[in-house]
Formats: C-alpha cells, sequence, structure tokens
C-alpha cells in the first residue's frame, strides 16, 4: 500500500480556502469530515471527501488543513491503515492515546489569532458543529458555514450522486407494513407532543417505507430525506426513482387507502426548503423532532424554539428491536451464511496446499459460495480476508499490493458477511491451516474465553451493552493483553451491518439498554502488531432467559448465537477452558451440526457436511 | 421508625413562597437540594434542611414543594428508609426506576404555566442549575435564584454553623507540606494557562493546606474556601480559628519564607465579594478555574468569559492519589481498625448467647474497640449495625425504635469505619452467629465471587472504574440477583470516607481512570427486603502489576486489599468457588493472620488473635 501524493491537492484547497469565488472571508482551517450529508458510516464515491484529499479511505476519520498543517483523526482500528495511506504531508492523530490532541485543541494550539475555521454544514453533524463552534469561540476563533464544498471545487472528476434501482419489500421479509410503522411511530410523536418528525438516516427511511436501494456499496439504502407529520409523509426523493407500478402501488402513490398516509414525494434537494416552509407554519409550542446527529444545515432549518435534538429516534429505537418475522429472516440467512463459509473453509484445507490461494482469492470465493445461497443481494461490508501480520491491521482489505498467499504457516483471519432479502450476516472466523504456535493459541483461547463471556452472560433487564464490554476483555487483561476496538454492534436486518442505538463497548455511556429482539455482534479480538490477528464474531440475538430467581421482578435476558459456524478447535488450548466454556463450546457445535447440517443435506453440499462434522467433535 | 408529621411546615413554606418579605415574585415551586454551600455529601445539622422540610436524613436526596404537591428524589439505597421517614404529604420518587419522573419532566407536567421555580443558588450546583433552568425555561417557566433561604425562613430553632478547632497535620502524615502543593498546584495553572482557581470543596482545602477540623461530624473538615492565584493564596475562613500559635506557624502566617507563599485569611462571607472584586482586575484572556459542581452563586460570580468549570479539580485528582506516606498512613489504620473489629466479633460471639447485643450496643462496642487504638479520632461515617430483615436497608442506621438483639438465628451485618490521624477505613462484614440458611449461604457466596473478582482484576492502565463494576455483579446476575447501589467509592487519607474522582460503578462514565496509589471501597452486595442483607467490603489500593504480557507498553494494574479482617467461611458455599477464588480467600487470610495476628501480639490481645487464628484457617 502506498500513501496517496497529496501536495499538489493540498495547494489547491489551499488557495480555495482564500479565493473569494468560494468562500467570502479567507479561511484559516478547513475540516473534511468522512460522513455525508446523512451521517452514513459508509459512503458513496462522490461523498469520499476525506479519502481524496489524504488518501485514507478507513470508515472514520476527519480531516484538517489549515495554511501550515495537515492532519487526521482516526480510531485504534485503523492506526496502522492511515500511516500507510496517507504521505508525510499529513499527521495522523490517534484517537484515544492519551497524548493525542482533540480536534478543538489542536486547531486552538497552531491557529493565529481570530482566525476563521470553515466547513460544510451539510456534512457535519449538528453536535460535533456545536461542540468545535463552543470550543473555537472561547478561543477567539470562529467556525464557518461554507455553504460551497472546497474539496468538491477542486475535485475535478468527482462520481455523480448515484440513483439505483429501488425495490419494495413485502410482509413476508419486514413483518410489519410501512402503514402500521407510520401508525405506531405517530403514536410515539402523539405520547411525546411532537408535531414533526424529520428522518435523515438512510437506514431509518428504508425500514421505514420498507423499500431497499444500492445507492451506498454494502447497505441497501437509497438517497432520500423524510418529514412526518401527524397527519401528512413527505418523502424526498426523484419521483422518477418510483416509476415502477410495483413500487407505485407499495407506496400506495395513487390513491391510498385513508388520507393521512397519503405519501408526498418530492425531490431530494427541496428538502431545505420544504422544511423551512413546514416550520414558518408552526404554533408557538409545536416541536420538531430531528436527530442530534443530523447535519448542522437541516438541523438549522428548523428554528431554535420547535428544534427538539435527540440521541436516538425512534425509528433507530423501533428498528433495533426486531419482530418475529424479522428475527426468523435472520436466522435463515445466518444458515445459508453458514454453509457457505463451512465450504469455503473445507475449499480452503484443499486449495491451500497447492500454494495459489491468495486473500483476494479467498475473498472471492467466499462471495461465490454466498451468491449461491438463495435471496443473497450482496456483501454487507469489504471482506477482511487477511494472512499473518495482515490480520493485524483491524479493517484491513486486501489489495494487489498488500495479497499475501495463504499457506500452512501463517494465521488467517476472515471477517465477511452478506446481504439476503431476508437478513444481514457478519461473521469472523480467525484459523490456522498447519499447526498453529503456542502463542497463537494461547491468544486465540483468551479471545474465545472473551467471546463466550458476553455470549453466555446473564444480566437483568435495562442492562446497557458497554457494562459487558469487560466480560470480553477479562482473560485477555488478566494477561496483559488488550484490544482496541469495541466488542460488538447493532445489526440491522437487511440493512446496514451496523446500526445503533445499541452496542457493546467501553467508548460509550450513551447506548439504550439491551432488550429481547436485538441483534448485535460479539467481536473481541488481540492484534499482534506485524505477526497476525485473531478475531472471533458472532452475530447473537438477545432473548430472554429464566435464571435460578427473579430480583425485583426485573427479568434477565441472554444471548443466543445466530452465526453457527465452527470455531476452529485446532486453535483452542482446551485445557485452559473452564468446564463452563467447554460446555458451551460442545453445546455451540452441536447446534452448528444439527442446523447448518440439516441445511447442508438439504441442498447437497456433502463435502461440506463432512468438514462440518469432522469440525464440531466435542471436547472432552 | 415513624415518619415525620410535615403539614404544619408545608404550609409555612408555601406561604413564604409567596411573602413578599422573601421573594419579589411568587414562587409555584421551591427546590430543596440535600447539600451545603461546598456540595458536601455529609452536612452540618444546620444544613439539613432537606431534613428538615420532609423528615428524611439520607445522605442523598432533593426535595420540591409546589403549591399542590410535595415529591422528594433519591436512588436505590434508600427507597425503603425514605418510604418510613416521611409522611403521606410526600411523594417518594425513586430514581433508576424506568417510571419515575426527573424532578424537571415532574415539574414540567404539574406546573400551571408561566410557573417561577425557586432555588438558593449557594445550595444548587452551577451544573444542575444549568440543567433545571435549561428544561424549565423550554417548557416556558423559569428557574429563580431566591437569596434568602425559605427553609431556614421557617426553621425556628436552626443551629449555628459549627466553628470547631483546627489542627495542623505535620509532614509525618502528609508527606508533603501545603507550601509544595500549591507549588504543585500551580504547576498545573501555568500548564493549562489559568490565572486563578477558586477551591469550594470542603477536603480539597483541607488537604491542600494540612489542615483538619471538625465542622461536619464524621468528615474532618472545617467551613472555608480558597482562592489560589499564581503570586497570591487567599483562604476564607475566621481569623479566630487560626490564633493558636502552632497553627499561624503552620501557615507562616507571621511572615512567610516566600512572598508567594503569603496566605491572606479573610472571613469566610467575603468569598463572594472577594472573587467578584479579583474578577473584575482580570485581563481579557485569564481564566478562572472552578468545580463544575461549585454552587451556583460562587460559579456566577466569576464572568462567564472568565469561567473555566471542571469536571474534577487539579486537587481532587492530586488528592486522590495516595503518595508513599499516606499510603503507609493508611496501611497502618486499616490494621488498627482490623485489631478493634476483631476484637469485637470474637465479643460478639461470647456476648450474643447472653441475649442482650443490640444493634445500637453492638456500634457502641466496635466504636469503643476502635477508640482503644492509637490516633483515633473518631467515626468515618454513621455504623450501619443491622440485623435480620434492617440488613435489607441499604444505609440502615440503628435507632431505639428500630433495634433489634442480635442473635444466633438471624444475619448481622456491621458497615463501619473510622478516622486516625493516619488513615480513614471503612469496612463491611456479614456473618452469623448461629447456622445461617442455604438460601444465606448461596447470596452471601456469589457476593463473595463479586468482590474477589474486582479485587483480583487486572486491568490495563488508563481503565476507568465503571468497567469493573460488571464484574462484582457476574456471579448474581447469573442467577437472576442484583443490588441497586454502586461497588466502590473513592477514600480519602484522614478525609472523607467517599471522594472522587474514581469510583466503580454502572451509573457514572465521568469517573477518571484508576491509577496507582488510588484507594478505593470494593463492596457488592445482596438485599432481601424484609429479610436480611448481605454486604462484603474492603478498602483496596490501586497497584501496579506484571502479568505474562505488557501489550503496548501500557502497564497493568490490580489491586491490594488495605482492609485484612477475615471472611467468615461459615457463610460460604466453598464447593461453589473456583479454584482461583478458594486461592484469593486463602491468600487473603493469610496476609490477615500475619499481619492483624503480629500488631494483636503486640498489643497484647490474646483472645481477638484465639479469634483471628481461628477464622484464617485456610479451605481445602
Amino acid at each position: 500500500m502506498s500513501p496517496k501524493i497529496t501536495v499538489e491537492l493540498l495547494r489547491q484547497l489551499r488557495q480555495a480556502m482564500k479565493n473569494s469565488k468560494h468562500i467570502t472571508e479567507p479561511l484559516q482551517a478547513y475540516i473534511i469530515p468522512s460522513g455525508d450529508a446523512h451521517q452514513s458510516e459508509y459512503i458513496a464515491p462522490c461523498d469520499c471527501r476525506r479519502e481524496f484529499i489524504c488518501g485514507f479511505n478507513g470508515s472514520a476519520g476527519t480531516a484538517i488543513v489549515t495554511e501550515q498543517h495537515a492532519a487526521m483523526w482516526t480510531d485504534g482500528r485503523y492506526f496502522l491503515q492511515a500511516s500507510q495511506q496517507m504521505d508525510n504531508n499529513w499527521t495522523l492523530m490517534k484517537m484515544g492515546l492519551k497524548e493525542t490532541p482533540s480536534q478543538e485543541d489542536w486547531l486552538i494550539s497552531i491557529l493565529p489569532e481570530n482566525s476563521k475555521v470553515g466547513v460544510d454544514p451539510w456534512i457535519i453533524a449538528a453536535d460535533q458543529w456545536k461542540t468545535m463552534a463552543k470550543a473555537l469561540s472561547s478561543a477567539g476563533h470562529s467556525l464557518v458555514a461554507v455553504q460551497e464544498n472546497l474539496i468538491d471545487a477542486i475535485w475535478e472528476d468527482r462520481p455523480a450522486r448515484p440513483s439505483t434501482k429501488l425495490s419494495a419489500l413485502g410482509l413476508k421479509y419486514t413483518g410489519l407494513s410501512w402503514q402500521d410503522k407510520i401508525v405506531q411511530l405517530r403514536g410515539k410523536m402523539v405520547e411525546r407532543k411532537v408535531s414533526w418528525f424529520v428522518v435523515t438516516a438512510l437506514d431509518e427511511i428504508a425500514w421505514l417505507f420498507n423499500l431497499r436501494g444500492s445507492d451506498i456499496e454494502y447497505n441497501p439504502v437509497f438517497f432520500a430525506y423524510a418529514i412526518i407529520g401527524i397527519n401528512g409523509i413527505w418523502l424526498f426523493l426523484e419521483e422518477t426513482r418510483v416509476m415502477d407500478p410495483v413500487l407505485r402501488e407499495h407506496l400506495e402513490l395513487d390513491g391510498p387507502s385513508k388520507p393521512e398516509l397519503k405519501v408526498q414525494c418530492l425531490p431530494y434537494e427541496s428538502v431545505y426548503k420544504e422544511l423551512q416552509a413546514i416550520c414558518a407554519s408552526l404554533g408557538p409550542k409545536e416541536k420538531v423532532w430531528i436527530s442530534d446527529k443530523a447535519s448542522c444545515a437541516l438541523t438549522q432549518a428548523i428554528p431554535k424554539i420547535h428544534r427538539s435534538p435527540i440521541p436516538y429516534t425512534p425509528l433507530c429505537l423501533a428498528k433495533a428491536v426486531k419482530n418475529p418475522t424479522e428475527i426468523q429472516g435472520m436466522k435463515m440467512a445466518h444458515i445459508k451464511d453458514a454453509v457457505a463459509l463451512c465450504e469455503l473453509f473445507a475449499w480452503l484445507e484443499k486449495e491451500i496446499p497447492k500454494g495459489t490461494v491468495t486473500e483476494i482469492s479467498a475473498a472471492d470465493k467466499a462471495e461465490e459460495f454466498r451468491s449461491q445461497q438463495k435471496d443473497f443481494v450482496g456483501l454487507s461490508f469489504p471482506t477482511i480476508s487477511s494472512v499473518g501480520p495482515n490480520g493485524s491491521i483491524i479493517h484491513y482489505r486486501p489489495l494487489p499490493e498488500t495479497n499475501r498467499n495463504l499457506s500452512l504457516t501463517e494465521v488467517y483471519l476472515i471477517d465477511s458477511g452478506a446481504q439476503f432479502l431476508d437478513g444481514t450476516t457478519d461473521v469472523t472466523r480467525t484459523v490456522h491451516f498447519g499447526t498453529p504456535s503456542d502463542y497463537e493459541k494461547e491468544c486465540f483461547t483468551y479471545v474465545l474465553k472473551g467471546h463466550i463471556a458476553v455470549s453466555a452472560a446473564v444480566f437483568p433487564n435495562g442492562t446497557k451493552g458497554h457494562l459487558l464490554d469487560s466480560f470480553a476483555r477479562a482473560a485477555l487483561w488478566d494477561s496483559g493483553l488488550d484490544y482496541l476496538h469495541g466488542t460488538g454492534h447493532g445489526v440491522g436486518c437487511f440493512l446496514n451491518v451496523h446500526e445503533g442505538p445499541c452496542g457493546i463497548s467501553y467508548k460509550t455511556f450513551a447506548d439504550e439498554p439491551l432488550e429481547a429482539g436485538m441483534i448485535l455482534s460479539d467481536e473481541p479480538g488481540y492484534y499482534e502488531d506485524g505477526s497476525f490477528g485473531i478475531r472471533l464474531e458472532n452475530v447473537v440475538l438477545v432473548v430472554p432467559t429464566k435464571p435460578k430467581y427473579n430480583y425485583r421482578n426485573r427479568g434477565s435476558l441472554t444471548f443466543e448465537p445466530l452465526t453457527l459456524v465452527p470455531i476452529q478447535l485446532k486453535m483452542i488450548n482446551t485445557e485452559n477452558l473452564t468446564q463452563k466454556e467447554r460446555d458451551w463450546l460442545n453445546d455451540y457445535h452441536r447446534k452448528c451440526r444439527e442446523t447448518i447440517g440439516a441445511e447442508m443435506e438439504r441442498q447437497g453440499r456433502k463435502e461440506a457436511l463432512d468438514w462440518l462434522i469432522r469440525e464440531t467433535q466435542p471436547i472432552a
């Protein structure tokens, strides 16, 4: 991986920062956040402005360019990758380390007096704007909303915004019509005395209307906004996108059953104007909900007295708790996914000794096997297929220049997942095709203990996910090891593979309590720089459980693994497992064999079935 | 415990809320926080305004009185106690339960339009004022600073503010002179470009000046404020309190060695005026530090452009990390304390069968044994001495009307501690003098497992205490049980028994990372309403440890118990302990026997030594 050469681009950007064609006053600094106007995690090529300017293409990072400096902040997952992708015009700011200044502190330490710091108000979230503006103004500087994006101004061959074909999802997959979802949402709005709700997150819009698109790679969403009132529904997307009669019927565009369910389609770009018009007509006490992560531009379109920013929207919360149809779909998707992954491992065992399998070809093969499964749509994120030292780059993606051969001497880590019409998958397995070293086994065993500690945890209703994070680390900590990422994220149902508001991480305190029906990942790891990476990830469903007692009738929860792919026994020091851990592992492998085995038989996948049976032998 | 009758008091307060003698405009509600002007946890009798108006005397709680309603918010430790101490004019608001409204939401739901809500700005913290003012104003009401305290206005026999004798602590106890502490503090101020620091917390002032008093029961502090500048030191307390030549020499009041260490003593009440004068003379960029938990009144005396509110002051942080002298003192204090507590248990064993020992007489006996130890000053908090059902009241304090006899049939819980000149102690043991039931043993064993899980935890440098909280609960959660309080608090050195900024609790995210030298409690519990209470508390020291590996050279920490009092084996299902837990217990008991046994021999306390040796036999 060679770094992007950015001398010329930085020169052009610094010129644009002083050019009155773009700005009213010269800027001493310009902030380039990584998001799009919807604060999406994965973004369309036209929105990859931070990557364009600095070369780093990870999912999280903010670049800031001043007259003299250029710096980029990212978190522990990406330290190595960012240092390889950026040239020496850039300073890598390692977030989470004590010595790393915040963006605000850094700006304040280097800016001349009374500086102007510019940012595109459509791609900075309102809460980030607020924090940054406050810090800068307290130091005598000011944050300036620059209407024209300065990266776009210097980006000659910037791609167009995608506008892919939309499709409607029936009740068979969603379990609830969009009309019922609107009714439930309005119930929440009435309860909290809110007149309007501006929906800005793309997955919330897709979930609400039971529509899917492919505007953004891996995430089956489409560019749109929605505004939901107690009596009206506005959907902001090009009407050309809903010309298909099936879609028109799905949305009841040509005459709905009830007037309050009439969907008005308006152009994507008109959301600002329409929101302003709605706000102009509000009574003095009327409130408008908007996510506090929505763009600064759209948030400020709502006058302060009407604005009610919320950390998690009711759609985000409703979407996180899967209904029985969605849970059934997720289970089916994970069964199909496990068949494909077992096939991959059986195939790799045969092929690796020939010496021709690479990280890229293994990833391609995984996709090929997945694509043979029913209702396959695509991958849910770029496959991390990594051998030996590449495995220590937490969000590694194999490229021709980094591509290593799979071998009998190095650890192989594959983190991959798919979108099926009935659900989204995300699974990581770490395996060795020869004989792992004692140290590799030792580390793997700690990671497995952490994985089991979370997966088997019993906890009271109302517990937040961050309270479980340390369970995943205890075995590693005991030996002085750790990993610099969270332990779990919410997973959408044929939607984004990362979704809020629940998660398992030491980094947040604002997560919502876990509830039965939520679906998360459980993925502790260990990374030895320059040597190997280990991660063990299942997607798990939050389920009620009944331990011996029921303190204050609160009820208890635990997790049920949806991912059913064997965990390689060869990597485990089984003598270091407790009896409880051994029982968990044997029980898990029994389920893998029964459930995935039955599906393999149905599909006639004999070789994979043999592999599965061999890999799921109980340990003593 | 019979509730306080509050009909007449509420009538008088509601009258005062409309009386132009006290207020400029009638108030529709009046907030009575539990704190004093220093946001102390324990308060002097003159500051017990919330107890005066509602009867509830726990350490945490806020009362709000409106024209029609009276409500009091407190947390899980106090639900039972508050319900017993308040009459039915009061609604108990159980904080932490989902159905309980916040104070703001409750006020907004019941107030008539455009209401005025009053509060004394000296006893509400600036951050609480801000939250409350914002919420009320967004609903069309306003929060009003009422200069005259309305409780004081109706409290006829309100006690005077105490002014006890001060004493100076020498280097033998403090390890660092106040002059050196000032120099270190100024170093932090220069580093952060801060010109002034307003010290409002009483324990910070006592720690900084190496002075102790007894203005507040259990906390060896005195009413004072301090303002520290880069060149000046102002100490706000009656000069009559520092007339003693020893104190004058300690503070170098009659000519300091260096002019920048000249302490100006000014009257306690003049702090507001002097702070205003200092602020009037500030340059445009000068900053003043003040705790964000300081009173609203004093905070607002600093103009916003100069004000720099901080969650944890540098003194709070410096005080939390004990120096070697303080650590040695805390160890000594805990040895003496353990001798006294072992004597108590040996005595109880003999006396209980006679049927005359009560919760109160046992608590008195504990104090008597402690007072025989060298440098004993007093108790560090009211002793919780509770038998059977009383044990389920988490912060129970025996009163003549609740006093139960200790017996051979009920669980006994004693949570007690002392102030010695060399350190502060806090220990809880739960014991049975007859035969505990299987269920009592089962619950005790879960609590013990939680206690050990925290005490033996190994974790990386930089870990915050809240990340360890779930370790204490895992065994209870596994069986559907839990406890509704945090797991640990910081402990001062001959200072407040509860201190920040570190702790172990699911409730906070803003705690500072644990550091070697910090001292905390580790005290999980289980409470069965109406039946029994179990808590197992040691004070523990954060110490560096060297596990097998050292990931990224971060270093690791663990805890060393300072409390060395046997844990009753009779209460433990030893077969349910893991080998690691058994080893921990045997190792702990060996330390108790060696260290406390040696001190008992030195003191010639034969009976207690026999008891200690019997109670510290290793388990198989």
